[in-house]
Parts: structure tokens; C-alpha cells; sequence
């Protein structure tokens, strides 16, 4: 197509974008351009900032301009407690959710010897110390439910266990709202293999 | 959320895309600041590049930094036969149909009186002196199926009746490889009226 040198360049450039295609990024750059300049100026300058400032918490590995971020400098939240994640956007899942009150631990992704990523590359070696020196009383594991999300799990938890912390792996099962016959044949079977057992009610495998 | 300054800022800018919410713009966020910082960087110049160089077309007000865009300037296209069109985003759609040799006039938008949007801002003047001078010979009208594209055709319609150039709109009808039943009713309707008589049939009603 014939568009002059600069509009393709803009257009190829926002096809970086996670989820966005050639027509979409088309779309997105006429809209910038015809109707909203201002916001063009606004996400230059945001993306430009942002490449250059933002790095990753010492002490939890999230994204932040900051040497230690807001959650883990919070006096609202408990230290003793981690949540340790795959993902920046697992912690805002988490943190929408309202249901947690403790810090994070973000690993930037999840064992895969093949890609070269192995436990120092996830900060293991950061973790490995903060739980050495006594800082933590549990670890809760919320990695992903793939085959490397398990595995990346399960280093962790010996690592705690050598430490004598607790360590825990999130509940995974159906959703609440969910129709049994909408379910996947993977998340019924481990809500079968990891059901609770009911107080008051004999037998239950719940150590299944 | 406890977002780093700088992160929420870079994800409400992201936002201004069109069909962008804050789910997909905090993705994007992260993969930009994970996994593509050169893709953010090269974002950021587009972006401060095009908006500071892009303008208009002087001649058909296609979105370009030169004075007169690739199609105007191209000795290969027909500068006598002249499609107007909504916006830039057509051009390309008829461009990548390969169907068209002739040059495009943009308007930018349609009429919309209640947006304050009238003729000048359609940049019915510039193709009006155009007409005036006679350098076209037909106009194509591929202005939009709404009642304001179908009134913006019909006001450009007059233009070139009162210049005594021909104007033509495209046809509008049933898509090729469209099945009858999926088909609206508006199209099916436009369709029927705009039949054409098939060549040695007899009777036919095609200027209904």
C-alpha cells in the first residue's frame, strides 16, 4: 500500500503491541492521528519514561520506578506472608480480587530450561536469601497451572521446606459461578483429586 | 491498585487506543516493559515522529507528511477519475482490492451538523475548486451506508452536477460469497432496488 514512509512506520510499529494485527494497528494510528494527537503525545511520552525508569523492585521483583515498591513498602501489608507469582498481572489479578493482605514475590516467568530460563534467572537466588534470614512465615504458591508452572512451584516449595517455611500452592478447582458440564476434564480432575473434606461428615480423602 | 507512578501512567496512555481497556493496556504495559522494551522504544519515535510530521494531502487530504501523497503523485494512477471516501482507512480498503486506478478525495469524516461538522470541514471546497477547473471527469461516491454518508454523497452528488462533471456511487448490495439468509435486511432491500437488467433479457427495472 502506499502509504507515505512515516504513517507505515507508525503503523508496523504499533503491530508490537501484544494482541494488535496489521488492520487494527491501521486503525489505531488514523485514530491517533486524525482524532486524538494529544493522546499520541501523552503515550510517546508515557512509553519513553517508562523504557527508561522502570526496572523491577529489589525485594519483590515487580515492575516499579522505585527501589523497593508501594506494596512492599506498605505498613498495611504483612511482610511474614508472600504470594509468589509468575507475572506483574497475576498481582493485579490478585490484588482486584481484595482477598490478600500480604507482599509478593514476582518471578518474571516460570522454569523452561529449553528457553534458558533457570532459578536464577526467576530471582530464586534473591528469594533464597530473604528466606535464609527469617523474614518469611509462609509462602503461598500462585504459579500457573502448566506443566512448567508446577514444576517452577515445587522447586520453590523445597526450597522453603529446606528454610522449615511453610509453603502452600493455591486452591485450583472449579470456578465459583461455573457450570460443572462448562468445565474442563483438567480442572475437574484436580478438583476431584483436591476436594476438602466436609466438618462433621465421616470418611474424605482430602490428602488424596 | 498500587501501580508504580509511572507503570499507571504508561497503561492509562495506552487506554487512549481505540478498543483498548484497561485489561489489554495493562497487558500491553507489561509486555512492552518485560519482553519488547526496543518494540516501546520504537513506539515512542513513531509516535512523536508522526505526530509532529503528519498532515494532509493538499491535494486529497490523505494522511502523509509530504505536500501531495504517493497516489496524487503517482503518474500511474488516473488523476480524471476521483473516489471520495470517508476516511483513510477506506483508501486502504480499496487499495488492497486492487479493483481501482483512479486517484481519492478524503473527507475526514461525513456531514454532521450536530458535530458542527458541515462542508468546509469536509474539504468540499478544495474539490470544488477542483471540479471548477475541470480536472476531473467522474467522481466515485464510497461515502458510508449511514444517513449522513448517503447525504454526503448526495451534497457531493450536486457538486459535481452543477459542475457538470459525472458522479457515480458504488454499488451496494450482497457480498460475493454472502448466503441470502445471512444477509440484513437493509442490504437485501439495497439489493433488490439496485438490481441490474441482464444483457438480452427483456423488461427489468434497474433505474428504480
Amino acid at each position: 500500500m502506499s502509504f507515505s514512509p512515516i504513517v507505515k512506520e507508525l503503523v508496523e510499529a504499533l503491530k508490537a503491541l501484544p494482541g494488535v494485527g496489521r488492520k487494527s494497528a491501521q486503525r489505531m494510528a488514523f485514530h491517533l492521528l486524525e482524532r486524538d494527537r494529544e493522546g499520541a503525545r501523552r503515550l510517546a511520552a508515557g512509553l519513553q519514561s517508562a523504557v527508561e525508569k522502570v526496572g523491577h523492585c529489589q525485594r519483590c521483583r515487580m515492575l516499579t520506578e522505585e527501589t523497593i515498591c508501594g506494596i512492599c513498602r506498605s505498613p498495611a501489608r504483612d511482610p511474614r506472608l508472600v504470594c509468589v507469582v509468575e507475572t506483574p498481572a497475576d498481582v493485579l489479578a490478585i490484588e482486584d480480587s481484595g482477598a490478600y493482605g500480604g507482599q509478593y514475590f514476582v518471578l518474571m516467568g516460570h522454569l523452561s530450561p529449553l528457553d534458558g530460563i533457570g532459578p536464577d534467572e526467576l530471582g530464586l537466588d534473591v528469594l533464597d536469601t530473604r528466606l535464609a534470614a527469617g523474614e518469611i512465615d509462609e509462602l503461598i504458591l500462585a504459579t500457573g497451572t502448566t506443566v512448567e508452572g508446577d514444576a517452577t512451584a515445587e522447586l520453590i516449595g523445597e526450597l522453603a521446606a529446606a528454610h522449615g517455611v511453610a509453603a502452600s500452592r493455591i486452591a485450583h478447582g472449579v470456578p465459583i459461578g461455573g457450570d460443572l458440564e462448562y468445565v474442563d476434564a483438567g480442572t475437574l480432575s484436580r478438583a476431584l483429586t483436591g476436594r476438602l473434606r466436609l466438618a462433621g461428615r465421616p470418611a474424605g480423602v482430602e490428602d488424596a
